[in-house]
């Protein structure tokens, strides 16, 4: 994997500061790991209101953390006054969200000031047990804040 | 559009019986309206619950919306006995999830007895106002539900 | 479907010059057909040297095909002095690209100057008959001409 | 990665009876290289009959090596009897396709019987260098060869 030069120094407290103001994270379980330049790292409790019908994680879980992570790594090689939006986004689901704790790596394919392809990993997670669940791959798109 | 002739003539119960006993797509405020012949339309009041950072609606509330709509598409066509579970799916963001109710739309492509092909518009709504703000686009699995 | 304005009077011109430039086009036997604001038919003559190993269009050629009319769907609605290249495309082969014809039918879903979404239906033709074999859809971004 | 144990100890004449049957291949100027269970790499000398308006590879000429190296990989873990067909795939264009040639390394994400998870990467290189130029993800399906 590559490695990246962050353009703001400040990038994960960007990055921290966006993630609280999400709902949806929180609606999720989700807190926010690891902040590295071109990664990031979300942790989900497979909370039982995102369940699908038979009390597994709906994939609208796994996407929303998958996506998330991939989003937020762009986010961190963004100069400052930008944040980032999901263009388009593709998922594989590979297995059952069935664990005490989901897990998403996202990370920077390919920078860019017009876009930035990202992808992402999902593992489900219970004990030392550790389930490949998703694999993610998108384009995010910089955007200025507006203030 | 193709019509499609369902295999089992009690499609819509087996859809709704399934869709009850989804947490997430009470989480996500989204309710089930037609039930049609590789046809599903899902509402959702858009909650505050599954905003991002400026309050709009996640990419993760309109990936499970439109995620459900075009698997349950495919579940109006399958036999009695068997359930859907998304395989891969892809999802463009075409605008802000910014409206009083976003409204799901899914339809088959291909139907098939190894997998089907489904898609599903994404729209905005505010009065009398439409906004189309994502198309998906995947691949769906019949599985024997256990039981 | 949308009906678009395009900013170039000259549109067809630029997307007829930039096709035959295209090498690859000539290879799968592809020629232009239809060119209008925001939509494009290409056709091709499923050409021997573009089969796969049962003798049926190669994925390689239904999305060469399909591909290119997405990105000259786009390139219709772009100001004088811009080509287009794909940033992503997704592809469902539907069913084998098996007849004397294969066309794709380009079109855009959202212009845009920083990107375009377009997509394509592909189908193959025997005399009166026409098999949807494919749909692709995917990101296309505008880059200034160098000259 | 992991390590994929074939079910078919002939799984690289398979592969390479079925690779030479692709006239595709041929006019692509690509040839096979590496078999191992999971993993295929291709190479093409990056033709000119395959070139886009501006002389680089096609995205057409990319896809169709990288969708061959996902597809073989998946073939070299079935069973006797048995191709693979694309369902579907996602490709993301990361760097033009200018070199003296293009190396796409497919591998399995996830093997199965009705259907098999893959991706490749496709670089480009020239002397010592060495581009990522894309990277694609999809489904394979397993069929079985009529005889």
């Amino acid at each position: 994997m590559d490695s990246y030069t962050p353009n703001n120094p400040e990038y994960a407290d960007v990055v921290r500061a966006s993630f609280a103001r999400q709902a949806m994270m929180e609606t999720m379980g989700a807190t926010l790991h690891r902040v590295a330049p071109g990664e990031v790292t979300i942790h989900s409790t497979n909370p039982a209101c995102a369940g699908q019908q038979q009390g597994l994680a709906h994939a609208g879980l796994t996407f929303s953390i998958g996506d998330s992570a991939a989003g937020y790594a762009a986010l961190t090689l963004l100069p400052a006054g930008f944040e980032v939006v999901t263009s388009e986004m593709k998922i594989h689901l590979l297995a059952p969200g069935k664990g005490d704790r989901l897990v998403a790596h996202g990370r920077v394919v390919r920078p860019g000031r017009r876009l930035v392809v990202a992808e992402a990993d999902v593992f489900a997670e219970t004990g030392e047990s550790r389930v490949l669940i998703a694999k993610l791959m998108g384009t995010m798109v910089p955007v200025p804040v507006e203030s």
